[in-house]
């Protein structure tokens, strides 16, 4: 994205800007004269680069180049970054800086980083809040996290379903100040039950003296308890703006806009897709997190993947006598782990994004496993047999036929588990993508091998 | 999701109407007086269900149950389908539904449906539109794709620099029937070049003499031939509800809404996701996709990881010896190569998704391997000391060595590696997602295997 305001190749004066910026803030000695040239330089460029220098410099030197942007534009900056990389800033930052950020916030985005914060610190931001901000952001604190009233705004407009649209329009127009948006429009009774949306569009092209009854429609809603990422992703789905939050008795509490539910379904692609590298999501700009970090996100799935590798050594400790007699079976070993695991992930990897996209449910677990035995066992004809040839030519055809027998079992058997197992996991309220992974590997690792001896020492009669 | 119009336990409701649906629609024989009673429940259905009604089921059904919807809803409920699913449900709808639906759909909705079709019934489509819908229809046709262009829509609002408040209300009043949205107000000279934007919120609260100069900001835009995905997730990052989009010479001729980034961005997760379970993306709902297809989505990845992974037999070959005098050798190869392949595979998804995300560059290639060797590092003496003492404890500690020293080499390398791969993919135009996989299982691989031969014949002196 380009600043529309300054032509003249303003591709140039972005790299110059950020040329003579990362210089300012990489030496150790900056100059406090060069400060002014270079906010001066800063204050031209578009706020989505002003953005990313930031999530890419480390909290001291984001923490400077904040102090060096005008009160609006540092605002607006601090609001685009992530939970995790704001509170890192948090320190750097003045406790003045650090309020008046937070103030500007809206109330769900305060709560993320609230999550983020020492109890302490979350404590005393809190209470830097004026009383109706306070208010607002206590109360969507109190939700349950992965429900949608942690995510919402209750700064929620309504009209009544019994005023007319000149009466609605000047109703927006006093409550413009106090709500996150005005174009979603929840149609309330005067117990401020839900009846029915509308929006400003509507309203604001229509003749003052029609009845807002006549203009509303039946209003698709989400109850604050709901859970976070299937309402966000069904909502979205609907191309609406927002999406008005009610409590259990139907009563408006608060409205979720669209960007809201991305940031929702954001996180959770976040997550799935570090899970599904066997990795926690680092929540923060790769460049800007400590290496400890990356390590803590790796080192526990690495080692309980690396644990259940052990029984791959107890299967193969088992037919140490067949290896021994014929030495020629060793060199398949991770030619055959390698391909079941792969059938195995593409399966899981496949399921586990049909159940976030909410394609797939537990009740469908026997059609997955049917499609995926079918898919598995297609899989293991054409690759069983090409393997075989092309093993038997070099080989001989005993190692032929055995690689091709065993490449077909592994590959339909890697694929119904692959398919299964996202299901199965979460079933038993585990995370899809981080239980069928290992399951899958170790599972298939291990099961595969035992094939392919029990095959091998039935056709070389060993 | 709930609809709010019908609270008496909607969800009974619903699953008694969804079971009778379905009893129905699995009829081979169905009754035809059954069908208005499954309309009657059906009508009363939340739009969502419906939607995941037709998202789990066939093409002949799916058009089944469109038929017996009222035409506004079925009008919404296909404009949420995915485009290929849209494309299998075309050949089993009737002609006039077709055109009906294709017809009130957005301009940058239909240029994805066309892009699925075959080249006949697309061009038939194109023709079923009247003449102005055609043409912002070609329009949206003549980008490239991966373009922002042929994601916008042409149906932009605009207002004059040079209008007051009242005018430009006025103005909008008189586009509401020809444009996509009225939220986001570009602000454009009598040239229609962008010098600003606004929004009906700001206009809506504004006093009527004001000029509208006075309530623009600067505007955040983008060119039709911008990189779609980059764009798009830059404008999400920013919360805005439109991005105005200019042509080379900064004339506004689009808007793209934050559902179209939205969507953008998703289908560019669906592709990563896949990929890095070495699948492709399946574009539609798993349950309705033919068996066939997941097959044709996963045999190629799958046959180039089994073919480079006969590197692996070349190399446990060359080490045959090796291999018979000291079986016990073969007992870790799996652990050791899964071991290896997880740790690179850990490096490359996270930076593959840092690279989407924007938080990596291609200037960052030597940054990322110094980060990637300390972490690969610090896993790696973990690892390597907790299997040294482990194994060297049960096959005795000359083994024991061999391993804590291969496991401390094989991480050290398979993370490095892992962080450039998707980086040097970027810069020679492949996918990250897809490169990265077969490449660093390969790899790690063969190198992890040499790596641990070397060191036992060293340590055995064999």
């Amino acid at each position: 994205m380009t600043s529309a305001q300054h032509p003249p190749s303003p591709n140039d004066r972005i790299v110059r800007a950020r040329r003579d910026l990362d210089k300012f803030l990489r030496d150790p000695d900056p100059n406090p004269e060069r400060a002014e040239d270079v906010a001066g330089q800063l204050a031209t460029l578009p706020l989505s680069e002003v953005i990313d220098i930031l999530e890419r410099s480390t909290p001291v030197r984001a923490a400077l180049v904040l102090r060096m942007l005008p009160r609006a534009r540092a605002i607006l900056a601090f609001d685009a970054l992530d939970a995790a990389h704001q509170s890192d800033l948090v320190g750097a930052l003045s406790d003045d800086a650090v309020s008046d950020y937070f103030g500007a916030m809206e109330p769900d985005d305060r709560v993320s980083l609230l999550d983020e914060l020492p109890a302490e610190i979350a404590q005393r931001l809190l209470h830097s809040l004026d009383e109706r901000d306070k208010d607002t952001t206590s109360l969507v604190l109190g939700y349950e996290k992965n429900s949608i009233g942690r995510h919402m705004s209750p700064d929620v407009p309504m009209i009544r379903a019994g005023q007319t649209v000149g009466e609605a329009l000047a109703s927006l127009r006093a409550q413009n100040d106090h709500v996150e948006t005005i174009y979603t429009v929840p149609v309330v009774t005067s117990d401020h039950r839900l009846v029915g949306v509308t929006s400003l569009r509507t309203l604001f092209t229509a003749d003052e003296d029609v009845p807002v009854v006549d203009l509303m429609s039946e209003p698709i809603s989400a109850t604050t308890s709901a859970e976070d990422e299937e309402t966000a992703r069904r909502f979205l789905a609907l191309d609406l703006l927002a999406l008005p939050v009610v409590d259990d008795s139907g009563r408006l509490v608060g409205i979720l806009s669209n960007d809201d539910a991305f940031d929702i379904v954001e996180d959770a692609d976040d997550e799935d897709t570090a899970r599904s590298g066997a990795a926690e999501p680092l929540r923060q700009p790769y460049l800007t997190t400590p290496v400890w970090r990356l390590v803590r996100s790796r080192v526990v799935w690495l080692a309980v993947l690396a644990l259940s590798g052990l029984l791959t050594v107890t299967v193969l400790d088992t037919f140490e006598d067949a290896l021994a007699s014929a030495v020629v079976l060793s060199l398949f070993i991770p030619l055959l782990t390698g391909t079941g695991g792969n059938t195995g992930n593409q399966a899981a990897t496949t399921i586990t994004r049909a159940l976030a996209l909410g394609d797939v449910r537990r009740r469908d677990v026997f059609a997955v496993m049917w499609r995926e035995a079918r898919a598995g066992l297609l899989l293991g004809l054409l690759l069983g047999g090409t393997f075989s040839l092309l093993l038997g030519f070099f080989y001989g055809p005993q190692i032929g036929l055995i690689l091709g027998l065993t490449l077909l079992i592994v590959c339909t058997l890697a694929a119904t588990v692959g398919g299964a197992m996202p299901i199965l996991a979460k079933a038993i309220g585990a995370d899809p993508a981080v239980f069928s992974n290992p399951f899958i590997t170790t599972f298939v690792d291990a099961a595969g091998l035992i094939i392919y001896f029990l095959i091998a020492k039935a056709v070389l009669g060993i």
